[in-house]
């Protein structure tokens, strides 16, 4: 392929490329797309531009161990890299974590240099992404760091079990445990759960468990790009493939976590894939995702799912953002725009 | 390009491919996207994958008159297919279309069968979709047909003057005399305006010189996918770029209309962009486009921008869909949920 648009096909010219495309076009079927190369659009920030034109990170996306000892060592060498990223950002936000445990699950505490005057006694759960799998310990900090900081509230952040050693059920009986005993704790009204990607998925799976077994309900779900079906439903994640330089592409390393996590469980269990699930009588919920988001489908599906169910759902979306791009550059100007969006949200749905 | 994914890259299967693209995205820059063939999503109605599937249409998205005349010969043309389209859906509906003028200004007003019981004596202008250039007379009407229909409420569909006779600013004049009119005639909180594509573009402008002017806003605005920009801003311009069958790429038709419309006019100014207004102190919006939707960044950024100024502004995606889809087949599922999301927020906005 050359730097020009047109792999595999003419390369004299967008007339030439118009008339091909265009004959691969002409009868009804799937869609048949030219080889391109798409420059880091002029309608973003020049600090978030740079994080759209970062290369694909070989160690995450590609990501095929062979065996049990193999993911950990992967998810330990990431770890650390992540865990280091998350201090550089912690320490700039002046966010302070404390570590502790809940229901014997174990947790952290984050809390923000500048609580917001109404957030006081008031707490945000926050279920990490990584995809069931990354993201141990201080790795898990990223969302609940950025999202303290930027909306004055005190985090907790579920460090729940992951495979090779323990799969599904495991995460959501970590954070459902959590959420029990958060919410026996605190006024109904008060307490909110968030989570992005795998987390968001957990967030939601969490959130439907609670309404089985009679539990409060967060008084706020917001939900980052959720993975919430592991099946790989979604138009996004074609259309979005190889565009988006974090997740790059579905049937890499996210479908061989999805299958470690799942450890053989039907996949279409709405404890999986919450999209499957009844979300009626889900709190207000706040959605977002970017336009070059593999999730970007799931994440317009499961809003599509509670407007229809009578929810008062919200979508937000960030131009060109990839995967999770405003947690990875939470400085640019793209990513306040939405964290100050997700305290507006906060602000009007923690109420107790 | 074979029906695999692979054009101009090696055509051994996935972990091949994965090897190449990984290759060619190892620097930070733009974004290298191999030739793909992409299926109808599993995640949408038989029917709306029908319209997904749907072959590029070579008498729009390519067309590209040598001079006045052959405008006026293609728009012609093109119309009495469109005219067609709308008479059949609008009979389908039982929607009544009676001729009118208002300020001096061509229009149609559009009932439905069955008006909602709290929108009688309101009223919702329409400013048609067609890339300022097409969609003269009855061939206006999809928009306003579907949105009577599925709203319940009278629609005013301002048949605008457009190029190559008349350029901007005429449609804005002929849009702005109307709603002048509308708003002098009925109560505050009883009107709201509402268009797609260029039409939507058209809506905001005319919003803003609503403002500008002094004279009353809408009530509501129901934007579907804006031409909010004509100045190509928008990641979705590459990354949707082939994808949408409708629209196809920028760089054919809709670059010819815009300027055909702007006529050398300063493309940035707010009347014809109005993504660069200032859309403080604009009404309730709602927004709405597709995933596949060459114009899914302007709607993206129109709804940052509005909800940056305060405006409580509702993005709504459809799953799948390019340019249009949801007006072109209206009775399909996903369409049907956003016209009852539409129906919703009018019900919500609409108070007068």
């Amino acid at each position: 392929m050359t730097s020009e648009d047109h792999a595999g096909l003419p390369l004299s010219g967008y007339p030439a490329l118009q008339e091909a495309v265009g004959q691969l076009n002409q009868s009804p079927g799937p869609r048949t797309v030219p080889g391109r190369t798409i420059p880091v659009p002029r309608s973003v920030s020049a600090a978030f531009g740079r994080t759209i034109a970062l290369p694909y990170r070989d160690s995450e996306w590609k990501l095929d161990p062979p065996d049990a000892a193999g993911w950990r060592q992967a998810v330990a060498d990431l770890a650390v890299t992540t865990a280091g990223m998350v201090e550089q950002i912690r320490e700039r936000l002046g966010v302070t974590v404390t570590e502790g445990v809940v229901a014997g699950v174990p947790v952290f505490e984050v809390a923000p240099a500048a609580m917001r005057q109404q957030h006081q006694g008031r707490l945000l759960v926050n279920t990490h992404g990584g995809g069931y799998v990354f993201n141990p310990g201080r790795a898990s900090l990223l969302e609940a760091v950025v999202i303290a900081a930027n909306c004055g509230i005190k985090v907790v952040a579920v460090d729940y079990r992951m495979p090779p050693d323990h799969p599904f059920p495991a995460a959501l009986d970590d954070a459902f445990a959590v959420w029990k005993a958060v919410v026996e704790s605190h006024s109904p009204g008060s307490v909110g759960l968030c989570g992005g990607s795998a987390g968001g998925g957990l967030a939601l799976a969490t959130t439907l468990r609670a309404k089985q077994e009679g539990v409060p309900l967060p008084a706020a779900l917001a939900i980052q790009t959720p993975w919430a079906d592991l099946e790989e439903v979604g138009d996004s994640f074609r259309t979005n493939e190889w565009l988006d330089n974090i997740l790059v592409s579905y049937r890499a390393a996210p479908q061989r976590a999805a299958r470690l996590y799942a450890n053989s469980h039907d996949l279409s269990d709405p404890f999986l894939s919450p999209l499957r699930g009844d979300l009626s009588g889900f709190p207000p919920t706040m959605l977002l995702s970017g336009t070059r988001d593999l999730f970007l489908s799931l994440t317009v599906l499961v809003h599509r799912k509670l407007r229809r169910a009578g929810v008062p759902a919200e979508l937000h979306l960030v131009e060109g953002a990839a995967h999770f791009h405003y947690f990875i550059n939470p400085f640019a100007d793209e990513s306040q725009d939405v964290f100050a969006e997700m305290a507006g949200f906060l602000d009007r749905h923690l109420t107790g």
